[in-house]
């Protein structure tokens, strides 16, 4: 094979109470690499999307993932990308995370499969190292795995995957800037540890939830009392959005990711469909641009097209 | 009926990284409690073990719940009760939990059940708040449910049953004493996020482990960072129980409840006997007196016999 074609999927990180532990493969939106090999031992990246993204491979969150994979192969040869990004970057539902692990299983799949999730994990943590800052696969392990999975250890990489019930993740991405490292200078410190077992009850709750294909449960468990009532502040219509969505019968919700993108959780796709609506009422309301999706859970990460 | 025996079990809270949110009941050790209404509007309590507890029932702890029972029923007989506690107060394994489940539940059942579990619990956590000065269910709610629970929240009573795989629990009871409200007082009122996030991510792990019937996934998260690095110093041998439990093939252990009594839990119950002799061997070392119990889970809490 010389060459492929993936689909590589947006992801929900977090979710509320389950700050850098849990995430979430969507099947909407989604990005798509197309991925040659060449002869010549370089890394060629272009664009076909509007976001101005670095094309040169040691500044580019692809190129880095790829040519951590090829320094670990000895890999000779080298690849040829073509990338477009349908997942705005910055928009807190893993861009950065996508374009990372996009390029390294469409790598894997080109050279024969070398290498297992979990690698293949590691080596995109080296593109997202260059986006962040720091070593999360909050975004990345659900990229790769697909459906929801829990980060239990990063240095390890003990990545465990959670089965859900059916879901519908509607999104709103309004079109405001936030840096990631910025979203996460503001965390405090130190938290009480009132609040700290408040958070670990509601993460059980919810991962008990998911496990248990309880709805109600779910409900409950989706607080977050430590990161949300921080970086809430920085979204406007946050407020709004979460309200109006638990009226229209949504489980809960929060914030994806560092934000600025919020979502809210449902049962079925009406209420998903409706919690959409709100939520453009909110943003034309604001006078923001944004824009919304709704989406079920991606039952597998990164796929061939 | 006028007369009702039950046995209420000892239960294991918190589970390492669990602080203040899981319990399980065990098969041993347990107390026997009998119940006889009489026409009186009174409560009388006698004791045929050696611990020399108040038989006020205003300052007894099963007399308390009942009391608090017998308020919200204006009921106007009283009871008569004999308790056999061999569950030690102080132990850590749950002895005034014990105590004030066993009574309500029995008097529940004299009475023709006019309460559910979760309004047992509210009843009996009146007699724990006399023995802790603070409330919490994460004895009480095993006690009654049986198995293992997630207290997801306490104000609101939100008991979550969690199944298990086949479990062995080895547990020593060395005989010092440890005030639970001491054991309270010593822990950090602040924990640092890192260390609350890596807390929770162990509790989805063993959340999910137990759920999965995942033994190395609970054997990986049976960790704690937050509480047992201040509690296990009030512990003599505590290094060596975890250190020889691990040796012999437990899956993971720590402190139970408050202290001082550790546990091991094991897979099988060959292992759960070889960390039984372990911790004999430490405890004879040290010259300090001990109680060892090999226990299952008790699928039901509270039982009548």
């Amino acid at each position: 094979m010389q060459s492929i074609k993936v689909k590589s999927p947006a992801t929900l990180s977090n979710l509320c109470c389950g700050f850098d532990i849990l995430g979430m493969a969507l099947n909407e939106p989604y990005d798509i690499i197309e991925l040659s090999k060449i002869d010549e031992h370089k890394i060629i990246i272009r664009h076909t999307d509007e976001f101005n993204l670095p094309t040169d491979p040691k500044h580019n969150i692809a190129g880095v993932a790829l040519q951590s994979m090829m320094d670990a192969l000895n890999y000779e040869g080298g690849f040829d990308i073509i990338i477009e990004k349908k997942i705005k970057p910055g928009s807190g539902i893993g861009s950065s995370a996508a374009s990372a692990a996009g390029i390294v299983v469409a790598a894997n799949e080109l050279l024969g499969k070398p290498f297992n999730k979990k690698q293949l994990v590691a080596f995109a943590m080296e593109g997202e190292l260059l986006a962040s800052g720091s070593r999360h696969a909050d975004n990345l392990a659900p990229c790769i795995y697909g459906g929801l999975v829990l980060i239990r250890d990063t240095s390890s990489l003990d990545i465990i995957e959670l089965d859900t019930p059916p879901l519908f993740i509607t999104i709103v991405h309004p079109q405001i800037e936030i840096k990631t490292s910025y979203a996460r200078e503001i965390l405090p410190k130190e938290v009480s540890l009132k609040s700290a077992v408040t958070q670990w009850a509601n993460v059980a709750g919810l991962v008990s939830g998911f496990l248990k294909y309880d709805y109600q449960l779910i409900s409950r468990s989706l607080q977050d009392v430590i990161v949300e009532p921080v970086r809430s502040k920085l979204i406007p219509g946050f407020d709004e959005v979460k309200k109006m969505g638990i009226e229209a019968g949504a489980l809960g919700g929060g914030i994806s990711g560092s934000g600025p993108s919020l979502f809210m959780l449902s049962e079925n796709q009406n209420i998903a469909k409706s919690v959409e609506s709100d939520m453009k009422l909110i943003y034309n309301h604001l006078g923001i641009d944004y824009k919304t999706y709704v989406s079920t859970v991606a039952k597998s990460g990164v796929e061939v097209i």
